[in-house]
């Protein structure tokens, strides 16, 4: 069983659509598996009250899997990331995570401000051993399988060994949580020949090809839509955040021209978005932050109530895989086979 | 008049898509415009007697403004690139760029090796004054009008000068050829805020600040296929060459990922293909080498005939629009404003 803490003031549409994606998620989920909503509780209660006796009014069994966690601060857009756990230690993402480290909940799932989710994130949960920085996974749909993507933005100016954590940790949770049996991990750079790429990627080749990793090669972009190469699919793509997190958002805003396009040569763009359902962000659920003790998923900030649940059913997915203590492990036994 | 070499053996599909190319490009140029094929002249000659024989028999008319240039070496796909001038000095790359140093040439455009084009046009061309790397310049549909994106894929790990010079390129190239006015430049980063980046970027953003060029400020990924931000369109996006070249391979995979995914909720694939043909490579010509001083047009390896065109004309424009002649001179005000 899995007890998930939700920021129900995090994200631009909180706490109508964390509270709405909560009820949504507990009626998909096994029944031993419970929501504990943090925020300004008057707030958080006023809204269910209301979903329940509405629209959700369907989902009132789901009520006593709910708990609410008072937090009466507040993260505004204005507040510096790195400061809100000293500076707001009472607001629903300080709160929330701290239930973790207490053994009072397994996973937090935020919609609210990246940067001060992951800043928080490192101070409350801890970082692995061994590790500098966390990783954030994103999953890029393919014409083969969903990729997972990292880092996808918590860093810049990544070292090569920082670059093979993150291949180390991408396989990790693609084989814990999305149960892909020794996952393929290619690195992105600019040509399929190890001497392609910057000088960070060079580097990083050479060393994942001795990592014990299911290492194929260097990726090129082309390879993320497809899937992998021509040769191999591919389970995970190691790149640094900068590039991680322009492909991201550069992926997001493609449907729409697409759709704007069709739309210009006599397509429906309602039919042409209903096709592209499947590529949309929100079916995928968040993006964990990994590499700290615990688990920490991030939501998109426009999420909606559907995308709240997806959420949270991966975060109840990386708890119950027991991701983190294989992370834990997987790390010691790099650095001891490196040492 | 604009005389433009083409070398006639660069590309997947060459001789017989450069040589059907050339004759397409000349059906739509204004007759003052001549074309050089540049290659084993016996083998040019055969396809383009069969070519006027056979299914490009309408464009007879157009044989007396091509010649043929002898290159009697072949590049083949293992020859180092930066080995390609000493090495194969009378391959069709090196004979077809010399033309312009030795004024018998005005451009030269090549769907063959794009590292070896980099580094002849490098050595044969020359650069303009004061800057240390050509750009190669990309042009990405948009929702609103078309981006140009340099540096994509000639440079890695850039230094912020490098940034500003790319950025400079690329106005020059979308004012005289694009006829932008005051064209809007965006540095693709990681948020709006400038001090969000990687090192390179941040200090870039604020170099372009006093560049004297219009500056919007960073770009996101998702402003690429939107065609800018929400306050401002963007003419010119800049980024380093690891970035851009991720971007550009990603951007060409996307299409086909559409594609499928519409196939499988039920469109017609070659329908949903017709209606993202806009969105296609060969629709934009080519890519420039931008700081070179000349003309030196980068063509796609797969290259079409009706791609070949495209470039040829585009090379056209670079030439008429005295696109070099503003490089120059943009690059030594902006050196004596510096000095």
């Amino acid at each position: 069983m899995a007890r998930i803490a939700l920021d129900a003031m995090g994200g631009d549409f909180a706490p109508q659509a964390t509270v709405a994606g909560a009820l949504l998620a507990l009626a998909e989920l096994d029944p031993a598996h419970s929501i504990q909503l943090v925020g300004q509780t008057a707030v958080v209660d006023a809204h269910l009250r209301a979903l329940l006796d509405g629209e959700l009014a369907a989902h009132a069994r789901h009520r006593d899997r709910i708990s609410i966690i008072e937090a009466p601060e507040v993260i505004e857009m204005t507040d510096r990331p790195s400061a809100v756990v000293r500076g707001k230690p009472n607001s629903s993402m300080a709160v929330g995570l701290r239930l973790q480290p207490d053994g009072l909940s397994d996973a937090f799932v935020s919609a609210g401000s990246t940067g001060a989710q992951m800043a928080a994130s490192m101070v409350i949960l801890r970082l692995h051993a061994g590790l500098k920085r966390p990783a954030i996974a994103t999953f890029f749909p393919s014409s083969r399988r969903t990729v997972v993507v990292l880092d996808s933005g918590a860093n810049v100016d990544c070292s090569p060994e920082e670059l093979v954590q993150f291949a180390r940790l991408g396989a990790t949770y693609a084989e814990c949580v999305m149960r892909r049996a020794n996952p393929a991990v290619g690195l992105l750079s600019i040509g399929e020949e190890p001497e392609k790429g910057n000088a960070a990627t060079k580097e990083a080749h050479q060393l994942l090809r001795q990592s014990g990793l299911n290492f194929i090669g260097n990726v090129e972009g082309r390879d993320l839509p497809a899937g992998g190469t021509e040769q191999h699919a591919v389970d995970v793509v190691v790149c640094d955040g900068f590039v991680g997190n322009v492909l991201l958002k550069f992926y997001e805003g493609v449907a729409p021209l697409m759709v704007d396009t069709l739309q210009k040569e006599g397509f429906n763009p309602d039919d042409i978005r209903a096709g592209l359902k499947h590529l949309d962000y929100s079916e995928h659920g968040g993006a964990p932050l990994l590499g700290v003790k615990g688990v920490s998923i991030i939501a998109h900030g426009k999420s909606s109530p559907r995308a709240i649940k997806n959420a949270v059913k991966a975060a109840v997915q990386a708890v119950t895989s027991g991701m983190n203590e294989q992370i834990g492990q997987r790390l010691s036994v790099a650095a001891e086979n490196a040492a």
